[in-house]
């Protein structure tokens, strides 16, 4: 099937193993009933699956598949410092970074592929405060990058 | 009067009707606590009132009640997140982006436009730690982008 | 010794004087145990030590000491606000923006300059969760920006 004919929705929400940071880092830190990942971009197994900027290389259907693996990597690594995704009461803010192409003004359509993501997995508990912003580089060049904080 | 002519202090403090969420998210997230607006730009009636970058189509003057009206966006869901912006103890934080083009390093006096409207609505509990930072681009060629962390 | 040949290892760490914020914010915010600073730049004395673009005009290592000074910076804030850095339990996060020429994408390594200072100075406690992001241009054409929240 192409890319570009995928919704959404039918992304499985099947975790990536947890990353592991290639810096000194941690994935989650923890405080009171608050916990807050690092950014993480679309990476399986430490590499990125796709790189370039909206815009101009990358797609808005292929940025909302790489914001949807960017999120799946925040709960990966959610689910390796809780024990279980269970824990996660609701889902509080998310930051999302989108590599942008001069004019590129989408990113609210890009990072709805992480939000859907987390609707789907956490119903209204996983609706969330957004911001979404066009940065001009991510990390080897990623095309996103998303942090979200997270009441547990 | 001209745009460029108006102190931003005589910006008045009517808050805009609640931003409606473009996408799936909400305006706002509470835990304990802390409140998170989502980021918001300058919107009335969910339309920009001015789009483009600083440093090129957009002056420092226009940049700066730009950031007070998406500070405001930011009221406004409080607002009615809260019943009542009576109920904000204090401004945490906040995040100001601004769509910056090449060489444009004002950030801190567009962002002031905002900072401004919230020493004046809240005085001493106005407030707020800050980051401004240039971003590549914003939703919609938005000019500002702006978040909140408030405590309750 | 030429700069470029100064392991990040070796940087002191010393703090700068309080930053001073030039418009209308706080270096600090707290509220219950956790501590939000303020954007801070690699500035002494209220002047940046080094300006330009990472990927054009500033090298990776000139970048970590910027990110490393910018970081003793948000530590001096909080040492004037609690006292003593002896209050800080944990640091929790670290945002950091590099203003990134076109195609530069190592900001974790930029970033990590900074990550390595609250290591020495904090050990285990120091390790943070972080968001490295390339930003089109940060105040008076810094090269990083970086705030922490923190755990007190």
């Amino acid at each position: 099937m192409d890319n570009h004919e995928t919704p959404i929705e039918s992304i499985e929400l099947e975790l990536p193993p947890p990353p592991v940071p290639v810096a000194n880092y941690v994935p989650v830190r923890q405080v009171g009933n608050l916990a807050f990942t690092a950014g993480q971009t679309p990476t399986r197994g430490g590499l990125l699956t796709i790189s370039g900027k909206l815009g101009r290389d990358v797609s808005i259907e292929e940025g909302q598949e790489a914001s949807a693996l960017a999120v799946l990597n925040c709960l990966s690594a959610l689910q390796q410092h809780l024990g279980s995704l269970d824990r996660i009461k609701s889902i509080v803010s998310l930051t999302g970074y989108v590599a942008s192409a001069e004019g590129f003004g989408q990113q609210p359509a890009v990072i709805n592929g992480a939000s859907l993501v987390l609707e789907k997995a956490f119903g209204e508990k996983g609706r969330h405060a957004r911001a979404a912003v066009g940065v001009a580089e991510l990390p080897g060049q990623a095309p996103v990058e998303i942090s979200l904080i997270v009441e547990v």
